[in-house]
């Protein structure tokens, strides 16, 4: 198992009471190299009834169109929370990078490069390098399985998922889908509704990615029409605990024409989802406004991945 | 005194419970236009004591070789704290940009565009836009106070200084030189001994600003000789509260080659100056280092301006 990632650790540094790795190595389901960071914070406090081999509960959080794993991991002010908390604390790449260029994904930069839309493309010309879905939710943690010290820290039972726009958008249908898997999911500024007509990014990229042919494609990437299809939700052993965090920014230029967060809050409510949004007064889409709240957000987790 | 820096308000951004301003203005001293940062904390906590027109107290924040404004704003992770203990956090630049071409001032990275050592020059080919110490002990105050909105915040009674590497070296300097004028300073892997023999970058900076001929104003620039050459530090009327806290990395690749904080330590103890210095194992020269103790440092101000 190990070798078929032939991963190299690209930096490794010391911050917060804890490491934060960089990492490369190659992707077999994006058919290309990718890179991540991982922040492991230290066992300086241990508790009493810490295990000898103790493992820590994990955070995936997924980043928004144009970024890489070092916006978050420079700008969201997340480690300390994290170091806390106890919290390993994962930053995946947007998409694919590095493969032979498709036409068309270096065109715009809200599709294609940095804008995977945490989906498995199923176009033909997207399908051998767009598949971030299974890259997020399955390959990375085969490749944190396969290196050795850091495979041995995580608690792979322990884990939930948040992210920021486009992110927020993959963090929720990826959670929404299996509440089992996940203790937990927050977003910021979430692409709440990506299938509607009144989205002009969710329509671009699900066009490319999955055509216009097949709109059930659509609406499983949808995270609004998702909580809406979904009728079981409280047959679910964890629905009681399963908790959704949701912060949006008033003055964000994208909240009503692209995010549209009440629709997916609406949706949970009507599923009597533990959903709670808080509409912040006079804060962008910015990672000023991420930082502002990543504490919360990682307490917020903390207290389900315990 | 408003229209003379005929100031311009690039930005106003909403973080961290309050305003974080870029302003650009026509810096005099400078003979060139200079952007800074302010972040403004809100009012959001008040206290039974607080005034109508409660003030804030401020500490400035001198950046290392190479940064702007920016690097602390996006990397320092310095609001949080400064939100939570009411204090305004002032970025200036770290040298004058965008004037005529002096020979010789961008061939570098450490010596001349974004490596204003916080001095004055005198050497004749600088002397007209290398003046950041009067930009960032007068100037920039005076801009302050001419923007009706944030002069009007600012308690320029409680003030104190910090600074990183460079920035460690300008803090240092500056407050040793006159401690009644500030509460307290602190530093990130401060630049503490650059007029001596073996640190290539005061060599560099000093040869540069004020030539090799008069080693005198070599001194009196340097951390550790001010401390050496004051006598009277015991005579000053804060000396019981004035306060020094220093922060060392000890994987920093410049610790033994380039900054040399204990000779500053060494000189504070022998001028019984209370000096905090904190050696941190593994930490290197970067933002990793130095967001993972800037709440400490804010903090350590806080006490000091209330």
């Amino acid at each position: 198992m190990k070798d078929q990632y032939s991963h190299e650790i690209i930096s490794k540094t010391r911050t917060h009471e804890g490491l934060l790795y960089r990492i490369k190595h190659r992707s077999i389901c994006n058919s290309c190299a990718m890179t991540f960071a991982i922040y492991i914070p230290d066992l300086k406090r241990p508790r009493v009834d810490d295990e000898e081999d103790i493992k820590l509960p994990m955070i995936t959080y997924l980043s928004g169109l144009t970024c890489t794993d070092e916006n978050v991991s420079q700008k969201g002010g997340a480690f300390k929370a994290c170091c806390d908390e106890r919290i390993i604390f994962l930053m995946p790449d947007t998409s694919a990078r590095g493969h032979e260029e498709i036409e068309g994904e270096n065109e715009s930069w809200d599709f294609g490069t940095g804008a995977g839309f945490y989906v498995n493309a199923s176009e033909e010309r997207y399908k051998k390098n767009y598949n971030m879905l299974s890259y997020v939710t399955e390959e990375i943690m085969d490749v944190l399985k396969s290196i050795a010290d850091i495979g041995a820290r995580v608690d792979f039972d322990r884990i939930s998922i948040m992210g920021h726009s486009m992110g927020g958008h993959g963090a929720l249908t990826i959670a929404m889908r299996d509440i089992e898997k996940y203790r937990a999911v927050s977003a910021f500024a979430p692409i709440a509704n990506p299938s509607s007509e009144d989205c002009p990014w969710g329509k671009k990229a699900f066009t490319g990615y999955f055509g216009t042919e097949d709109k059930e494609m659509w609406l499983k990437h949808d995270a609004t029409e998702i909580v809406k299809s979904t009728e079981d939700f409280s047959e679910k052993k964890n629905f009681k605990t399963f908790a959704i965090l949701i912060d949006q920014g008033d003055c964000d230029n994208f909240y009503q024409t692209q995010l549209y967060p009440e629709r997916f809050v609406d949706a949970c409510m009507e599923k009597k989802l533990n959903c709670t949004y808080n509409l912040r007064k006079g804060y962008d889409h910015s990672y000023w406004f991420i930082s502002t709240f990543m504490e919360n957000h990682i307490k917020f987790h903390a207290e389900r991945l315990v």
